[in-house]
């Protein structure tokens, strides 16, 4: 775990950087490791159940990890899942990294809004709610109970030309993204998903995970939306300029300020916040990952208390998640962002708990065990 | 396709072979390749949806093909799914494949209808009904309303002796397989899954693989639940000397009935039965996975109508798989039956055709596209 730096002096809300910093760190000092107890148990009645010892693979360890997350054996199934889609605009548009236009950023807001994008269908089709908090978009955002804006700054500066914000931002960022976890939370959350919108945000996402896992700028840079040879080739050079210019840096806020999003960081925000509430996080594709990257140089237990939905189409997130030590639920070659890739996999974790909860036992049940 | 032989002559019951055949040929007889035109308004459909094209990866494909099986678009998400669980035993355990025992069979289907084994927590989970037969469970077995009787015989022969069974019972298997796809299609399912349960059927299956798809013994026998090197070992030998005796046998009923076990012909005449009737099939593991070759070979357009729920860890699925050109929806290294991967890979199949009905378009929604 990398220390945390004490914020930029000279700015002109010391007074406010000095609370959210104060907030990051008495979060983080709420962060316990799993229940040992619970993840004993769990293992044990897997065990027992009547099937093959291992038999269900990936979802036994899930299982055995919402235990200890819930700190209860057996673990309940998330009744109220909720997913958190941090908006925000990318100063790094004007180098060319993305044929889509900065406006559709405030456009799938609306979309979010009206109940028409993928992040929608799929929350209805496994019952999640969808929060959408504008943490950075560049135009004004209408609040209702859908949306509601927590703007830190109207989009970040060209991350390619220096730093995307400054660590005070950052730092604010990360705070609201744990408000945004406690506010779910308090509402009855039981498991909260991450989401994202921001037209280029695959650009910091490779420049972080380059930058904190020391991957070349080839290897995580990937097409995000789909673009083309010369794209990619641009998208590529600014990674790699980015990540060189903050080569010896090691604070993770600093970091993350200086090549990543106001997204990520909400998102980091978030999935710290869960952890210090003992709440699952189920991660979504490679902005996730990526801030995930940042949650877990701030305090690697936080990252216990997360799953990874799934593995995208972008060729970074594989290697965040090997960073990460998470093995991805899915692995549909998705790469749409917006939570879609958690909430595909949310029955897959609902299940686990089931199958630990509710499957008989070999004595219950009166089934011949193997000799 | 292998042409399909005339039955055996000179058994008892020739005349009900020859009935059960003529179920079989007219079934295949109503097999239709998908609808072209739902195809491609799929496809079409697709590409106006609010997200960059080909972003929600493989849940496009299952899409479009339910769009073609369903031979209207959008197509509907599965609303009445039921999963069909052919239970039966293994002359092949007098071989010593595994180190459980014969009479599990018989207590899983009793767990099964007391709602305590893992399919029947998954398909509460996804709101699957369940419907075990008995195909070939060595004992007697109770009827009710979650499990019938369609026993063929008790258990097949021993594979590695000789025949599993005659061709006439593998023929009368597949039909029972096709009168169950009937059933529960009657009885409204819009989708069916595979499952199956019969200790030692991992060893049929890998026959089967091995026969029709010619890779070596080695490469298609697995651990099954979980068997040490030693029980490994024999049953490699025994899948290698019953594919080396039917080497030359080209007809699919024969291999079958040579190899294979009786709820693979249950469920070989499942798929078909249900492509005859224009429903999807989600196949399970590995059992269905072989039984899919058997109906494949009969007819082609009926695996158009399959989807592959997940990849087992049994070796054998991989290769079949790919023989029949099917992509797995997951791959959690499940080695459970019983239907549980088909289950849990149908929120996906759902959410799949939901995603292309209830997304917005890009006019609709007046998303910017990119530029």
């Amino acid at each position: 775990m990398v220390a945390l730096q004490p914020p930029h002096r000279g700015a002109t809300r010391v007074r406010q950087n000095e609370r959210v910093t104060d907030v990051l760190a008495e979060t983080i000092s709420r962060i316990q490791p799993l229940d040992a107890e619970a993840l004993a148990d769990a293992a044990a009645r897997q065990a027992q159940l009547t099937k093959p010892a291992g038999a269900l693979g990936v979802l036994e360890d899930v299982s055995i990890r919402l235990a200890g997350i819930q700190r209860t054996c057996p673990p309940t199934a998330p009744r109220n899942p909720k997913v958190a889609v941090f908006a925000g605009d990318h100063g790094v548009l004007a180098q060319g990294v993305t044929p889509w236009p900065q406006e559709v950023t405030a456009g799938m807001v609306e979309n979010f809004r009206a109940g028409g994008a993928a992040v929608n269908v799929l929350a209805r089709a496994c019952g999640a709610d969808v929060l959408v908090v504008d943490i950075g978009v560049a135009s004004d955002v209408v609040e209702d109970d859908v949306v509601i804006s927590r703007k830190v700054r109207r989009a970040t500066a060209d991350l390619a030309e220096g730093p995307a914000m400054t660590r005070a931002e950052a730092t604010e960022a990360i705070a609201v993204g744990i408000q945004i976890a406690d506010r779910l939370i308090d509402a009855g959350a039981d498991l909260l998903l991450t989401g994202d919108m921001g037209i280029g945000n695959t650009t910091p996402s490779a420049a972080l995970i380059a930058a904190f896992t020391e991957a070349s700028a080839d290897l995580v840079t990937g097409r995000g939306t789909g673009v083309d040879d010369e794209t990619l080739a641009r998208k590529t050079a600014v990674v790699k300029r980015a990540t060189d210019r903050v080569a010896g840096i090691e604070d993770p806020v600093e970091l993350l300020a200086e090549v990543g999003g106001l997204e990520h960081a909400g998102l980091a925000g978030l999935i710290l916040g869960a952890a210090a509430r003992g709440v699952p996080v189920l991660l979504d594709g490679v902005i996730a990952g990526s801030a995930a990257l940042v949650a877990a140089a701030l305090c690697p237990a936080a990252l216990e208390h997360a799953l990874a939905g799934h593995t995208s189409a972008e060729p970074g997130h594989g290697i965040a998640l090997r960073a990460l030590g998470l093995r991805p639920l899915l692995g549909l070659d998705l790469r749409l962002g917006e939570g879609t890739g958690a909430l595909l996999a949310l029955p897959l974790v609902a299940s686990a708990a089931r199958a630990l909860r509710e499957v008989a036992t070999f004595d219950s049940a009166g089934v011949t065990e193997k000799s």
